[in-house]
Formats: C-alpha cells, sequence, structure tokens
C-alpha cells in the first residue's frame, strides 16, 4: 500500500499547528508512524499466502498460481484537489490514476476497481456525472473494470478508490514483483517521464491558469506509466516505486525498507522545457519534492534498466548509507539542500516523518 | 457492492432539506439513483471474467478456477457513528465487520483487509491505538488479514474499509454465490439471528446507555454470521443480502433485482426479549426499517432452509408482483403500515429513493 503522503498539503493551506490539547496527536507522529501502528496492531496471524503485507505501494498475495494485487486511495477535498478549482472529469480521472499507479508500481496489472464516493447532499448532479465519465475514461485507457461503488454522505467531497490486479509468475511460479526492500548496492535508479510538472501545475491552477495548460494537464491527468512498469518487472527490474509524494521521499521509503541510500544526481533529472520555462529557479525543488508526478522509479542493475531506454532516465544509485537516506548532490558530489524533502500531510509543519 | 444507506441517519440530525439553489441535487435524485449513473457511466467495457457487477454485496469475478470477491464500506463520523459517543475499538471493530457482512452475503470467504482512514491531525492517538486494536479483533475473529492500510487528513474522521475474498466453486467450477437477482417465486424468506437490536441500541446510547448494554452491544459489535452464510452458500441457498438498512428496504433490492415482491409476516420476526423490554411499542418498526443489524436475509425452496434451523427464522416469501415491494402483513394478511421503510441518506427526507 502505498502511504499517501501528499506531497503539496501545504499549498492547500493544511499547514499550521493543530491547537495545543496538551495530548499526543496523529500529527505529532505523522501518518507514517500511525501506519506503523496498524502493522504492529494487526500483524498477528499474517497468513502465508501474503507475499507484501502493509508498507509498499500494494499489497500482494497467492491465490492458487496467481498473484494477487490490491491498493487504494483517497482524495479528499481541500487536502488532495482545490475545491472549486479541480475540473470533476478531471477528479475522476485522478482518483482512479493514482491507484494505477500504485499497481503499476509493483509490475502488476489492474483489472477491477471499487469506488467510494463521500458527498455532500447538495452536490449538483452533473458534476458526479463528470466525475464518472473522466473515472470511465481513465477505466477504459487502462483496461480496468469498475466493478462496485457505494455513495455516502459527508460533509466534504472525498473519493476512495480501491484496485485489484494480478502480477505475472516467472517459469517457476515465482512473482514478478518489484519491492521497495529489494534495491542493493551499485543498482542504479532510473525514473520515466519527467519530474516536477505537476507540482508547477498545481501552483498555477492557483494562479488562474486554464485546465489545459500543459503543466495544468500534468498535475490534473496523471498517466502512470503502466507499459513501462509491466515491461521492467517482466525484464527482472526487483524494485520499484511511483512518485507520489517527492522523488527524494519517495525514494527514502526505498532506501528506509533496503536499508541503504541513495544519491540522486541533480544535473540528471530530466525536467521538461515547460517547468524550466515556467519556474527556471524552481524547477529542480519541485522535481525532487513536489509530488504528484505518477512517474516510476525502477532501481536495478543497470544492463536491467538499459533495455528499458529511452522511456527511463538514470539519475543516481543507492549505496550503503545507515541512515538510509536519498541524497541530491551536483556535479562535484557535495549535497545539494532543498526546502523541503517532500511533505508528511498528518504533521503539523507539513514535514516528513524522518525518512527521507 | 452494497449500497450503504444509513438507516438511521435521521437520528444524526442530516434529514434537512439542503439550501435551495435551483439546480438538481444528489439529494434530489439519492444515492441510488448516483450508483445506477455510475453503472451506466462506466458500464462499456465489462470484461467477460466478471461475474457481479455494480448493484450487488460484492462484486466477484472469475481468476483462473478461483472466484474473487470485493467489496468496501464507509464509516463517516456524524453520518454512520455518533462522534464522542462511539468507542474507538468498537468504530474500529464495525468498519470492518461490515464489509465481512457483504462478503458473508454472498456465500464467500473473506481473506485480506485494506484500511483507509481519514482523520483530523489533532486526532488523539490513543484512540487510533484503540480503533486498531477493535479492527484487529474483528480481522481475528473472522481470519481477515489486514494487508494494507492508508492514511489521509481529513477535516472529519471516515473509515474506508475494502475486503476481498473468495467463493466456493461447486464441481463443474460454477461457482456458488448467493445473489439479489436470484430469487423464484415461492421462495421463502429466512432471517439469522434477531432484527431491531441494532436500532434500539442506537437510541439507548444516544440516551446514555453504557457500551455494554446488550442492545447497546447489538449497535457497536455486529457479528456477522458467516458460518451460517457459508454452509447456505454450500447447501445451494441461491439468494441472500445482508440487513444493513433495515429489512425491508434490504428486501426490497432482492424484490427490484429478482423483478418480484416479497410477503413478510410481522408475527413470525424475530425479536430480542431486550428490544421488546425496552420498546413494546416500537420493537416491530425497529426490526424492519432500523437497520445495521448486519444479519442475514436467505431466500432459497424451504427444504433448503429447513436444514439451516434454528439458525434461521422463516419470515415470508417471495410472490409475484409488478410493483416489486417488500409488504408486511398482519396474521389476516393486511398490510401493516410502518411510518418509514429504510433511510436514503443522501436523500433530504431520508427516505428511500423508490426500491422498498
Amino acid at each position: 500500500m502505498r502511504i499517501y503522503a501528499e506531497s503539496i498539503a501545504a499549498a492547500y493551506g493544511h499547514t499550521g499547528p493543530p491547537p495545543y490539547n496538551g495530548r499526543v496527536d496523529v500529527s505529532d507522529i505523522g501518518e507514517f508512524g500511525l501506519i506503523e501502528r496498524l502493522a504492529k496492531a494487526v500483524g498477528a496471524g499474517r497468513p502465508e499466502s501474503l507475499i507484501v503485507g502493509i508498507g509498499d505501494d500494494a499489497a500482494a498475495w497467492r491465490l492458487n498460481d496467481a498473484v494477487m494485487l490490491a491498493t487504494t486511495d483517497t482524495l479528499v477535498e481541500g487536502v488532495h484537489f482545490l475545491p472549486g478549482r479541480t475540473p470533476w472529469v478531471d477528479l475522476g480521472w485522478k482518483a482512479l490514476a493514482v491507484n494505477v499507479s500504485d499497481i503499476a508500481a509493483m509490475g502488476g496489472l489492474p483489472q477491477y476497481a471499487l469506488v467510494t464516493l463521500a458527498l455532500p447532499p447538495q452536490t449538483a448532479v452533473p458534476d458526479v456525472d463528470a466525475l464518472y465519465e473522466g473515472l470511465g475514461q481513465c477505466a477504459r485507457e487502462y483496461g480496468v473494470a469498475v466493478a462496485g461503488g457505494d455513495v455516502v454522505r459527508a460533509p466534504q467531497i472525498a473519493i476512495t478508490v480501491a484496485v485489484l490486479g494480478q502480477a505475472e509468475v516467472d517459469g517457476e511460479g515465482s512473482p514478478l514483483l518489484m519491492r521497495r526492500d529489494a534495491a542493493r548496492v551499485g543498482y542504479v535508479i532510473a525514473v520515466t517521464g519527467t519530474l516536477g510538472d505537476s507540482a508547477a501545475g498545481l501552483r498555477r491552477l492557483k494562479d488562474g491558469a486554464p485546465a489545459d495548460d500543459p503543466l495544468v494537464r500534468a498535475h490534473l491527468r496523471p498517466r502512470p506509466p503502466l507499459a513501462a512498469a509491466r515491461r521492467a518487472a517482466e525484464l527482472g527490474v526487483p524494485c520499484a516505486i511511483d512518485v507520489s509524494d517527492g522523488l527524494l521521499q519517495d525514494l527514502g521509503h526505498v532506501c528506509e525498507m533496503s536499508g541503504l541510500g541513495a544519491v540522486v544526481r541533480a544535473a540528471a533529472l530530466p525536467l521538461s522545457g515547460e517547468l524550466r520555462d515556467a519556474y527556471p529557479e524552481e524547477a529542480l525543488a519541485l522535481a525532487c519534492t513536489g509530488g504528484e508526478d505518477y512517474e516510476l522509479v525502477f532501481v536495478a542493475p543497470r544492463e536491467t534498466l538499459e533495455a528499458l531506454r529511452p522511456e527511463v532516465t538514470m539519475i543516481g544509485e543507492m549505496v550503503e548509507d545507515g541512515e538510509r537516506r536519498a541524497r541530491l548532490v551536483d556535479a562535484s558530489g557535495e549535497e545539494v539542500r532543498l526546502p523541503a524533502a517532500g511533505w508528511d500531510h498528518l504533521r503539523p509543519d507539513g514535514r516528513p516523518s524522518g525518512r527521507t
């Protein structure tokens, strides 16, 4: 399961500290702390058939000769999208696409979706129809069947989608899964597409840019590279993660779970011309910490990744590192400090809870 | 997928009409109308492997020789539970139990759960720990493994759980599923346990009754009869639904999808002594329209249901009925009118959108 830390939560005005009340709040331990507590509370009784549980992009378990995948993600109004600024049709697309991204990050094929819609009763029906339309567009694009739907009343809009899928198995029946804990020293880090466009698009959306602006499109209509992910899994890429919270924070999860560090060369990062033109000073920071790119990071031996060119760009490598951090370095190998390395949207300052 | 119409939404104060704004709101067409629109918007491209899509307790599809089941349900603060009154540990239990109920209603075995927690940042950590504890208790009770977790920030608490499971297949590979559309004229209607206790318990909870009051327990800790459901599916019971929105409304879904009517004998309804003692005048109405019982209704030939005694009580039968309604009748066969037959929590008056 991906831990959905909205990387640009600060942009939505949710970074002020909660009122002091003399107790330990979830904002103090952050969402990663909460996920760990959940894993502990329910950890007993883990069945033998479970291959990957809490803490990866998706859960995986064996079912006879097949390997099932399941993931879920929620978009909450005012936390994950801008009320009144995000077109409903794009919201529908994105609610499904972020889940497709999780299945892709495991190397799997998304097949079925369950959709839970929380709505205030005064929501206009044409808006809901537009949301369904966007959902249907994404479902057709990625070959996903919406098999179930639920509607509940709530004070604000929230869309929760669960996607079920399958991973391939090799000739000996071993699952071809890309896991966060499978990076090794010397493995190369590669990424699909370009980074930072989505975060830049959110900024432009807030500034009133139209929905057809290319950067705004990148924000509203993420297109997870499912075909590349499937090829990567078939080629034997052992480790991947999707870029949802910002490259450095997401790579930080790989570092934490693989017990290693990551070195990313700033000069190697793929940045679009639109991003460089729109935010020349901040392009690098947006690419490293902006989040919501829904591109994929692959971590594998160099020769394996060569076969994925030109769809991927090699940006760094895994190293020994007791701190298990992802570091951005310049041409001379010096660490580049950025203002923020991803956001943890439950913490009062929006800073991550220590994994990056 | 069960359509989660909180049968006692009115009790939470959510029945006032929305402000008039000169357009069609979701409160005008109701949640069942919305689910139908979703089914239409995404209906194209239904894969051959899909056995049951939108509109039943859970989705079902073929995977090689197996039949997968998936369902999801959400509990929203102030809509599905009382803020400050519902103990967190019970909330955790119930969030999973209502999904186990959906899988049971299909005759399947629940196996894996994904948990999405939407929390305000100032939620106290011990409260979340208690929620996880209740979730873990329910998971152990029903043999479900929590395989994924997600935490998002939101203005109010909401817990969405998706449960994945499997249905049995018979010797010829046909799935042993209990479907809403499989009732036939002359089939007998039977129900597990007793009805109305949960709705009575909610009332007592609001009146300040302690969490260990038997009726309050029934409300806070529903115990879906999974073992009985599994036996029913093995015996070949073709049709079932869980009692979430109130017996008559839920039977109404069976009527609608099977193209029939249902006749329920008031005198045959199983009512607990606690319910009769606490609300002698309203026991019948609570049993028929209260909801959240999470018992199961089985619809099958009488001889099939006989084998499930004493775990089920026979309460009526399916009949021809152009109106496709579930009717409550007295000893002389006259229809008994009740104040409300289930609630549709998106409609301003809380009344169902026409299926009962």
